[in-house]
């Protein structure tokens, strides 16, 4: 089936159309390839599935933005009375059905305008599950199981992954994962506790693996003071459904002790297994990673196999991220069609937490930067601080912190830089290219900040975590015994807050006796 | 009363307690110094004053910030609706009342926390008006009218601006300016309409004057789009009060064209002038722009007389924005107290105009670097993009631009960049960094996005004005006219989308004949 003289049916043929695969394929045949895609998506245990786009429109980042989006709106209903606004928060509640077909009537439309930008450039589109033949020869199995094969110079796997199950009873048939609710466990809980659901999360060991841990620590304990319950360092070990139609959760923590609840949804965010069982890599030879299914590849995204590549969540030891595998995709295109020669710089990928307080971060973590250069070499620099927004509302501002890990000597190379807070994607990503650019502290400590942002406490960062000295700035974390410890100036009224030491609940009179009538 | 052998009773004396003053005041403190900082506010032509702190806690960036948030937040209460909150946005108002006394409690904290941290810092705080007497020595005139000397080494003048008012008839009597509601023009007239309030907005010449002007056009469209009035090229020739309490308003447009209208308020947001006046510098020999009543000053912040400095908003030719009084402030304290050597970089100075639409930007306008480096030398790269979270309340992204302009040669140095869109700030402020980096379009280019944010935008332009290619998104600007010249897809229930050709307005009968019973 392979030409013998070199000539293929198709340039290039890129099996999976998701961010990766489609940003490939358009680079490519804008560079003048004949292009096919591939795209199949197998229903979910609970049945649920999606049109083209890959996980990122259909079942991650799309969805699961637009229901944090929802969930801050609802935040910002209770905020907008304590600005001025005649709305009753009491009154206020979120309606699932209408939530949910307004993020799918979104995606439905991002699905239609994807698949006529293919047909506009020129990208054949194939609705199959495609396997390898041999090296050169895909089959795509169609919906009404016909196969047809497509023989391409270069082929491209970019099937990505899908979320896995715990092996308990009861997992399959009565959990749900992201492919049926979208997104990753600690978002989907901050946003379905802002929608008014009770919200548990079950931690096996640790929360945000691979994230800097005192970051991580630190979005979970702004969640548990949202009211999400987190049970640490637990495993489910079996789903039943109960007579009532919720389901039962028996659970063991670390030292052994058993318990369980009932819950109305059980949700499955224990991590995603690469797509490549349904692939017959065995047919072009093309090796995997068996202990995760994931595709190794070289710094060119080339697998073992000459003429076959991979490009996003299948691939083994990269980010998971949509902006990488587009970015990884368009180059790729650029040097197997084109003329291109740059690689793709995995390194100091900028990425967001969509939790309710967002973390967001650049580089290394402290501890990875530790490791690398030693505790003696390396400088962290903190700061808790206080949005302004976050004043009239009164909202907890304990938990809005961000660190900068830089090399101490010299001009201070940064590192890595985390942030938790409001807006923290956009916040983050002008920074990710500062880091880029070889950001010192010197130059970020000379930067001049935007008033009044968050973004602008990164450029205010002066107190390293080995000096000691108090991270809190000047006005945060008044407690009624700092303010009954402040001596007043007097004679003004302002003292008066000084001298507050009635409670309400005690029934004093407040009047004081050198006014009384 | 200047001691003859350099002893003197103040090292430092900082004549303005607002954001410059203040920092300078603290620095000099913590290496050491002995400071004594004077503050008086006198009152607007309306009543108003203000306690310590300065323009920005008091009456320009903190107040103003607050007053978008609110109205943010009422703009999110409408959007909150699409996103399948039960509220009513027709039931939903704002009380004026509440939200400027919000606002007031916040700023009186703010004072309270100001004052308590001189103290706590041991920098002396002087409640009276100062004057020059000779280069050493500073009077206060307090409010009970005594005058109190302060001598000192070093002075620094940090009096910052007030609002000026035109010179037409009633503008006095019957105007208010930002010290009376805060801030400037635009920025008001955004929250105002925000709130519900009719808005016009009377603009001599152009808009955002010094900003890149495309981006002012833009700024001012979808301010237009929001429904706030423009007149433009029209200048106010005087202010009445009517019968009613309210205002009549006369104005001339540049071509002689006569008009007038009644409003509730007029707010004249026509600029700024230094508070150098009450200074009486020419006993201590301080020269000013005549023109503008400002204090020239060398890269040192040093005015002409030998041990007077000035720094923030009352200096000559420098952005009259807090965080870059703060950080010349503290400079220059560390170089007169301490032994620092560092200059205030007063370049590529980031900054955000905060009008409904957000407009964030840093380094040079488009008009600025052809300027300077001639249009065949400068490549400006733009785009039109879409936030993700704008789709389900289908907020207009007509007004959603950004671009960077850079050199054209080699690996293409970014000039200035340039963003209209949500949280403007918060995206430009590490940009900002990057610029100060050596920030290059290749560097940009290569920088992964955080998806989905507004920000990633950045990293993804790669369509430059010259190539004449539309920089809409594929997805952007879809129009009934484009929509029913797509082809569809045959046979997908998608289609359909292409084939709408009957509008209610019609009446006709929108069944398919093809399946009528």
């Amino acid at each position: 089936m392979a030409p013998i003289n070199g000539t293929f049916d198709y340039d290039l043929v890129v099996i999976g159309g998701g961010s990766g695969g489609l940003a490939c394929a358009k680079e490519a045949v804008g560079l003048g390839a004949k292009v096919a895609v591939l795209d199949f998506v197998t229903p979910s245990p609970r049945g649920t599935k999606w049109g083209l786009g890959g996980t990122c429109v259909n079942v991650g980042c799309i969805p699961k933005k637009l229901m944090h989006q929802a969930s801050l709106l609802g935040e910002g209903i209770h905020d907008a009375q304590a600005y001025g606004w005649t709305v009753n928060p009491e009154e206020v509640a979120i309606k699932w059905s209408a939530v949910t077909e307004a993020v799918q009537n979104h995606i439905k439309s991002v699905n239609w305008v994807t698949r006529v930008d293919l047909r506009d450039k020129k990208v054949e589109y194939v609705n199959g599950l495609g396997y390898f033949k041999d090296p050169h020869n895909v089959v795509a199995v169609m919906k009404n199981g016909t196969e047809r094969v497509l023989n391409a110079k270069h082929i491209v796997i970019a099937v990505g992954g899908r979320p896995r199950y715990p092996d308990i009873p009861g997992a399959i048939e009565y959990g749900i994962t992201s492919d049926d609710i979208f997104n990753i466990g600690l978002e989907c809980a901050g946003f379905l506790k802002g929608f008014g659901y009770d919200a548990t999360v079950m931690v096996r060991s640790i929360v945000l693996r691979g994230f800097d841990q005192q970051m991580a620590d630190i979005v979970s304990s702004a969640m548990i003071e949202k009211g999400i319950n987190f049970l640490f360092k637990t495993i489910p070990t079996s789903v039943e459904k109960t007579t009532d139609g919720r389901y039962l959760v028996k659970y063991r923590s670390n030292e052994g002790a058993e318990g369980s609840d009932v819950y109305d949804t059980v949700l499955f965010a224990i991590g995603r297994t690469a797509l490549t069982d349904d692939l017959r890599l065995e047919n072009a030879g093309v090796k995997v990673n068996e202990e995760n299914k994931k595709i190794p590849v070289n710094e060119r995204e080339e697998t073992n196999v000459d003429g076959i590549y991979a490009v996003g969540d299948v691939i083994d030891g990269r980010p998971e991220l949509t902006p990488v595998a587009i970015l990884a995709g368009r180059l790729l295109a650029r040097r197997v069609i084109g003329n291109g020669q740059d690689l793709m710089d995995y390194r100091d990928v900028a990425t967001t937490v969509f939790t309710p307080l967002e973390y967001g971060c650049v580089g290394m973590s402290e501890e990875a930067a530790v490791k690398e250069f030693g505790e003696e070499n390396v400088e962290v620099f903190h700061a808790y601080y206080k949005p302004t927004e976050f004043f009239v509302p009164q909202k907890s501002v304990r938990y809005c912190y961000l660190k900068s890990v830089a090399l101490r000597e010299g001009d201070q190379k940064v590192l890595g830089l985390h942030y938790v807070g409001p807006v923290a994607g956009e916040v983050i990503q002008g920074f990710a290219a500062a880091v880029k650019c070889g950001l010192t502290m010197k130059i970020l400590m000379n930067t001049v900040g935007i008033h009044p942002t968050t973004a602008e406490e990164f450029t205010r960062l002066n107190i390293t975590k080995r000096s000691g000295v108090d991270p809190t700035p000047a006005s945060c974390g008044l407690t009624m015994k700092i303010l009954m410890n402040t001596v007043g100036i007097h004679p003004t009224t302002a003292e008066e807050f000084t001298r507050l030491n009635i409670t309400k609940r005690s029934g004093v009179d407040p009047t004081p006796a050198s006014c009384c009538s």
